[in-house]
C-alpha cells in the first residue's frame, strides 16, 4: 500500500464537503462500486417514492393521477431538472424513451433542418447504438441519407458540404475523452452542419454548457450518473430556436399539440413537447426523478473537483502499484480531457474484472480488453480508491483472475 | 332499481367462476372502476415485486442483476407471456417501448418487406397516434410513402396495388366494435397488402389469435386489460415467418445479433429481438409482468364469457332506467362484435363523467360526446355494473351534472 497516496486520501474524505450525499445512497457495506458509470446507485428516496408512486398514485388514484399526481407533465418536468444540470433552459429538454431512440428522434430533426444535405457522420469509435440508429435511418431513407463514420482525428475535416448533421459523444464510453462541445459545434456549424451530442457519460458526470457551446440537439442516459435506476427513461435537449421548424418523425400523440383533442392530423406541440411520442412511462420517470433531484442539490463546480481529484488518487496509485503489471492507461493523464472514469487496457482484463467482484470491487470491461472504473463523487471515497487499486494489485500478482469460473463467466453492458 | 337485473346480477357473482381475481388487485373500497380500458387497477403482486426490483434488484444487486435478476431478457420474458394470451408462440412478442414507437416499428417492418408498394392505408376513425405514426413515417420518406385514411366501411375496397400495409384498430376504442381480423387479414394479404394490428383494446380484453388470423404484425398497449401500470411497457408481435426479411429502422443496440459485442456494424438480431430497440425500461417490465401473469392464469373463456355477461347486464339496464334520458349506445348491441367496453354518446357526457366521479363511478370521455364504461371480469362484479347505472340515473335525473365545476374540469386520457 502507497502511504503518501493512503495518508492523502483520509485527509481528503475528511475534508470531503460532498461526503454527506453518500448517505442518501443505498450502498450495501463493503461493496467498491465503480460501475456508476454503467448503471447508478439507488437514491434511498427512489424507494419510497416507488412505494408512493405503485400504492397511492397507480391504484388509489388510478386515472385521476394523470393529473393529481402530475403524470402528464412528468417528461418535462423531469426534463427542467436535468436541463439545470446541462446548461440548458426550462422547456429545451424532456424525458422519455430510450437514449437510442432519442437519437432517433435527434437525428431526423437535425435532417429536417438540413434540407439540402444527407450524410450523417460520427466517429469510428463511437458507441455502438449511436452508429446503429445512424445506420436504421439511412437504411429507411431510399439513399437520400448516408451514415458516415471516420476516425475520431479525421472528423472535423471530414465536415464537408454533405455533412447535415454530426453524431458525437462528449465523453468517450470506453476512454473518457472529453471531446470539446463547444469548439467542435462552432466548427461543424461553420461548415454548415448541425451537430447531436451524446452525454450518456457527461450528464451529471462533467460540466456540461449546452447553450453556452450553441449546441443544437443533446440526448443523454438517465440510468448511469443520474442515478435513474435500471434502463431509467432517457433525455432529449433540443436549443429553442430549432423547436418551431425540427420536423418529428417519431410523432406521437403525446407531441401531438393537443393530445386529447383526438384530431386527426398530427400537429407538432409548440415547444419540447413536440419530441414526445407515445404514452410516458411514468414509473420509470418516478424513480429517475429522485436521482435527477439529488444531482440537482449538489454543487457541480465541487462535484467535477471531487471527480478529478479521484481519478488522479487512482492514477497515481496505480502508477505507484501496478505499473509493472500489464496495465496500460487509455485515458487522459491530463484531467481536463477526461470525464469521469478511468480507464485501463489489460490482456486479462475480462477475468480481472470478474475476480474483482469476488473482492467486493465492482468495474466494468469493454471488449476487448479495457476496463473502466467510474468515479462517482457523490457517492465514493477517497479511500475507496485506495482500496480498489489494492484490491487490483492483489488479484494479479496472486493470479487469482486465473480461474476457468472468470474466463468464462457471462458478462452484460 | 331494476329488480329484476339486480336479482340477476347477485346470481352472476355467486356463481362467477372469476370472483377469486378480484383479491389479487388492490382496489378501494365503494369505488367502481369502469375505467380499465385506460388506465388497468394494480396487482398487489406488483407493489411487492416494485419493492423488490428496487431494494433488492437495483440497489443490491446493482449491474449484476442484468443477468442475475435476468433484467437482459424481460422483454422476451413478458413478451412470451403476452404471447399468450394473443395466440402467438413464444418468441413472436417482445414488451418494450410505447405503443406510439411499437406502431413506428411495425410499420416500418411492414413497408421493408413490401417494397413495390408505398401506401400506408387505415380508416379516419382510427386512435389517433395511429393516424400520427403513419404521418411521421410518410413525412420522413420524402414522397416514397403515402399515409392514406378511408371510411371504415370502405377500407377493403380501398386497398389497391399501391398499399403496402393497412393499420387497424381490432376493437375501436370508442365503439368497442370488433373487427373481424381473419377476415380482414385475409382480404389484405389476398390483395397483397401487409396488415399491422393495434390491439391496444384487445389485449386481456377479448379472445385473440394471431397465428389463427395469418396475422402479420400487432402492437398494444400494457396499461389497460393488462393492468400493467402507469404508461407501462408496450408490445410488438411479428410473425415468425416475417422475422429473417423484415428490416428494423429503429435499430438500437438491444436488438442488435451480439448487443454486447460493440460491433461497429448493426446486424439485427434473428428472431423477434431485433424488434428491440434501446435498453429496456427494466422497472416498467416489472410491474408488466405482474398484471400479464395474472392474466394468464385466468381461463380466456370465461373471461370473455364474464365480460359479454357484464356489458348485456350493462345495456340491459340502461334500457331499462335511462331509454329516456338522451344516452345513445354507440357499441354494437351484438356482443360477438363487442369488446369489453360499451360506448354512449350524450351532449353532457363530459359533465356526466365528472360528476360520476364524486359518486365513486369512474368512467371515460372522448371527444365529442363519448362517454366509455370498460368491463373488466377479472376485478368487476356483476353488482357494480348495477349500481353504475343507478349512479348515472341519478346523476342525470338530479340535475347534479349541470354543475359549474364539472364542466370546467380539465381531463386528460
Amino acid at each position: 500500500m502507497s502511504g503518501v497516496n493512503s495518508t492523502r486520501a483520509n485527509a481528503l474524505d475528511a475534508t470531503d464537503p460532498l461526503a454527506g450525499f453518500r448517505d442518501r445512497f443505498q450502498l450495501r457495506e463493503g461493496l467498491i462500486y465503480l460501475d456508476g458509470n454503467s448503471l447508478g446507485v439507488m437514491p434511498k428516496r427512489a424507494a419510497e417514492r416507488m412505494v408512493e408512486a405503485v400504492t397511492a398514485e397507480w391504484a388509489e388514484g388510478l386515472i385521476t393521477s394523470w393529473l393529481g399526481a402530475d403524470w402528464v407533465n412528468a417528461p418535462r418536468r423531469v426534463g427542467d431538472k436535468i436541463a439545470g444540470l446541462l446548461g440548458a433552459e426550462p422547456g429545451e429538454v424532456i424525458a422519455a424513451d430510450s437514449t437510442s431512440v432519442n437519437i432517433f428522434k435527434a437525428l431526423t430533426a437535425a435532417l429536417s433542418l438540413n434540407p439540402g444535405r444527407g450524410t450523417i457522420l460520427t466517429e469510428t469509435t463511437n458507441f455502438p447504438t449511436d452508429h446503429y440508429m445512424m445506420q436504421g435511418v439511412a437504411g429507411f431513407s431510399g439513399g437520400t441519407v448516408r451514415a458516415k463514420g471516420v476516425e475520431p482525428e479525421a472528423l472535423v475535416d471530414a465536415i464537408d458540404d454533405d455533412v447535415a448533421v454530426v453524431l458525437l459523444t462528449q465523453v468517450h464510453y470506453k476512454s473518457g475523452l472529453i471531446r470539446d462541445m463547444a469548439a467542435v459545434t462552432a466548427q461543424a456549424q461553420a461548415k454548415g452542419a448541425l451537430v447531436v451530442w451524446d452525454l450518456s457519460h457527461s450528464a451529471g458526470a462533467i460540466p456540461v454548457d449546452l447553450n453556452g457551446a450553441n449546441a443544437d440537439f443533446a440526448v443523454g442516459c438517465g440510468y448511469k450518473f443520474l442515478n435513474g435506476g435500471p434502463g431509467a427513461p432517457a433525455f432529449l435537449f433540443a436549443a429553442r430556436r430549432h423547436h418551431a421548424a425540427a420536423r418529428p418523425v417519431l410523432s406521437g400523440w403525446f407531441g401531438h399539440a393537443a393530445p386529447f383533442a383526438f384530431e386527426e392530423g398530427y400537429r407538432a406541440a409548440p415547444g419540447i413537447e413536440r419530441f414526445l411520442c407515445g404514452t410516458p412511462p411514468v414509473l420509470g420517470l418516478t424513480a429517475l426523478e429522485c436521482g435527477v433531484a439529488i444531482m440537482a442539490e449538489a454543487d457541480m463546480a465541487q462535484l467535477r473537483e471531487k471527480s478529478v481529484a479521484l481519478s488522479e488518487l487512482f492514477i497515481a496509485e496505480m502508477d505507484e502499484r501496478c505499473s509493472d503489471l500489464g496495465f496500460v492507461l487509455i485515458s487522459p493523464r491530463d484531467p481536463a480531457l477526461r470525464g469521469s472514469q478511468v480507464s485501463y487496457t489489460h490482456p486479462e482484463g475480462y477475468a480481472i474484472v470478474q475476480a474483482l467482484k469476488d473482492r467486493d470491487v465492482t468495474g466494468d470491461f469493454r471488449a476487448p480488453d479495457v476496463l473502466r472504473f467510474g468515479l462517482t463523487p457523490l457517492y465514493l471515497r477517497y479511500r475507496d480508491v485506495i482500496d480498489a487499486v489494492a484490491a487490483i494489485h492483489e488479484v494479479v500478482t496472486s493470479g487469482d483472475w486465473d480461474k476457468p469460473e472468470y474466463r468464462q463467466r457471462a458478462a452484460v453492458t
